[in-house]
């Protein structure tokens, strides 16, 4: 059984994730990328975008700032809607998620329905509560010269400077429809794409880098003719299945689709399709596929009064494009990518932890060695192995530590496919062992045939 | 003579930098990448990490979160000197920097100081001003749950809770340089390489993407022992200006060094070399190369209460290495190669504008274009071409709209270095016609030999 607290503790060891500000003693809710676990995401990030972005002639990139003009989560529905009952207990001044400490109530639970579920405290175990009250996930900041001291003795200014760290990419997207529609003229369907990153305050983040505080999203905003929505929608289904277990090599049987029912769908959305995945500790969201109709270009054409119109070249209909919105966390997916990988097996007896990486996503791709590191000639050869397949590759390293059993169960850990070990006979006839990761079987080839 | 705002003007017609939030009138101090701006920033972000990051054994990556423990800010110095001083005008309520609206005063310019350079304001011309006060930039958000009512009922709460949006990269790096060690055990010297946000409060945001409130940086720390502090600084110093010149291709007679003085360092730094390069609107800041001695990871240790200090695994010798930072904005090369680029010639008579980008930058590296586009033979013909380069290249685009002139036209101004055209001929003998962006000349080719 893989458990969640094996692969935390294996991503802090090897380097993958540290927790964020660890020296200081953290900062709850955020995670830190080792040289590692970048690696890895970067590979996940440009794996995507290769796909969805690059390879395709109809989906284009958008980078938005991450502080937006406010009105944006106006129009979005955020500054309402994007928030969670807070409930504090009048004893110890705990604060918690209604909905998470008392059993059987749902986000929109009134102080009324809380009280009634006679929830203890789990802190300080007393029954004693202030009334729910609606806590906002979005960060708050306030941008120009405002003071701290403002918000007291200027309330118009610091109120009217107000801004948020943006908790979701998509709405980068939409404002930019309308320049994306202005400089490219694209034709329907069309999509935009972004990566970067969102901010969420949860009250209770959890569950290692599943629900963080700060994450890094790629969404896409593919635009389309409203007629024409269901076959989009499911060509979207299939990009998702396809890249996933072609491309990033999940396992198809450990990813089950969840038609969300329209009473637990977003308010925007008129289908949604969440793609579980199996995680250690159980079913989680991996990502969402959902039919956000024109739900946002109508809200933002009524905030900012700019047409959101596309105009068909061909017929000369105009009309405000609907969206499928497919969406995923990069957190969600690196987790799930290594909770695939990771594996504790017994070889010879003796017992290993190896992560079975695919190729395309192991932060190396070959490790190179000399068999013993106090023979300087073995060590020359092993270097100049190194560096030509370095300059080839890139994603190649070095281990000269320990001995070759220690470096063996090193790159088991960190996912390197390949090792490869220069020897006595490397020097006689150019060849060089070649030891496998996941069968640990070891081969005699030509340098020349790497 | 280029100029500023052509380039911006540029940027925003043909989709590279869109201002933040346009649609709903703006946000001060952001900028938006369109899918052209998306394409050259992250071609010069992964020229940078494979330079400086794939290509070398001596440096990692490191990722790490926007959001960090506040002890950061205080061990950096962040939270009491990173300030502008801020006068309000008490006519128009105008807020300003004080070192930028009067003559001839310093960032630490006082009240006194201040009021003796019978400044008037630059809004209403009156001269009624209040107090010098200091102004934080880091931007202040509140982390967990605390309500907005919180600031003023519950004080200490919303203290306790105060974080920043980090106002650089450098620290998210320093604050890791422990779990790298104890991970990685790597020899000194070493590096530590970032890309990501970080945002400045910045009173009057200018310049374009120059002096933006939300950038990305690219930061290295290169620890060292103490007593090789110079020739590491020097090795830095080449290599900058290798990736300067052979890999982003800027003009070497562009660049100029400029040695900081002591007294206009930065208060940690020992020697300090800003690039400084010839913008059209004159010489700025492109990247810094610092000195940092021992200061943040002393700090660091001060703080926390953890050492901070690297043992020579031959000597035995423990010491706290000393920090080389070559540290670049990504927006300021991107608008040095913009700037670069931007050309205004007359080809026959014929004004254009053309956007002169080295190959291994261009958003697109081929336009492939049928002559006709009602001939659908051409087309066909076209689309095989296109999409065998596409597979082969990714970055190459299809243009079919108005005529070929005005394709070229394009074509220039989004610097795509060779257009080809499929034509009658090339249904009768597979050539092409290639035609060069910068001399416009136009050669016959076998498609083979593309």
């Amino acid at each position: 059984m893989k458990k969640l607290e094996d692969i935390v503790s294996l991503c802090k060891r090897r380097g993958f994730i540290f927790p964020g500000s660890d020296v200081y003693g953290g900062m709850a809710g955020t995670w830190d990328f080792g040289p590692l676990g970048v690696s890895l995401k970067k590979k996940i990030m440009d794996a995507w975008w290769d796909y969805f972005v690059e390879k395709r002639e109809d989906i284009y990139g958008i980078d938005a700032a991450i502080l937006m003009n406010p009105k944006t989560w106006v129009a979005s529905g955020h500054t309402t809607t994007f928030a969670d009952p807070l409930v504090e207990c009048k004893e110890c001044k705990g604060r918690f998620r209604a909905d998470k400490i008392a059993n059987g109530v749902s986000e929109s639970v009134t102080t009324e329905e809380f009280l009634n579920t006679h929830t203890k405290c789990p802190v300080c175990g007393q029954e004693n509560w202030g009334p729910i009250r609606k806590f906002n996930m979005m960060f708050r900041t306030h941008v120009g010269a405002v003071l701290p001291e403002d918000n007291e003795e200027n309330k118009e200014l610091a109120e009217k400077s107000i801004a948020y760290l943006r908790p979701e990419t998509a709405q980068g997207i939409f404002t930019n429809y309308k320049n994306v529609l202005d400089t490219l003229y694209p034709d329907l369907p069309f999509g935009l794409a972004q990566q970067g990153k969102a901010f969420r305050n949860e009250i209770s983040p959890r569950d290692f880098i599943l629900r963080d505080r700060e994450c890094s999203q790629m969404e896409i905003e593919y635009f389309v003719n409203p007629e024409t929505w269901e076959e989009n929608f499911e060509i979207m289904r299939q990009m998702e299945h396809d890249f996933l277990e072609n491309i990033i090599k999940l396992p198809q049987e450990n990813i089950h689709e969840l038609e969300v029912s329209a009473e637990d769908r977003a308010h925007y959305s008129k289908r949604t399709i969440d793609f579980m995945f199996d995680y250690p500790n159980g079913q989680e969201e991996l990502m969402g596929l959902a039919y956000r109709t024109d739900f946002d270009l109508k809200n933002i054409e009524h905030e900012s009064g700019k047409s959101m119109s596309y105009r068909d070249k061909i017929t000369g209909e105009s009309f405000i494009p609907h969206v499928i919105e497919p969406s995923i966390g990069v957190e969600r997916l690196f987790l799930a990518i290594l909770s695939t990988a990771y594996t504790e097996d017994e070889i010879n007896g003796e017992k290993r932890i190896v992560l079975k990486l695919p190729e395309n996503l192991a932060p190396f791709r070959f490790c190179v060695s000399p068999l013993l590191k106090n023979k300087p000639e073995l060590v020359e050869k092993a270097r100049t192995v190194y560096k030509a397949l370095r300059q080839k590759y890139r994603n190649v390293t070095w281990d000269d530590s320990g001995n070759i059993g220690k470096r063996y169960r090193k790159q088991d850990e960190i996912g390197t496919p390949k090792c490869i070990v220069i020897d006595f006979d490397t020097l006689k006839d150019d060849t060089v062992t070649v030891r496998d990761r996941d069968t640990t079987k070891q081969i005699r080839t030509k340098i020349d045939e790497l």
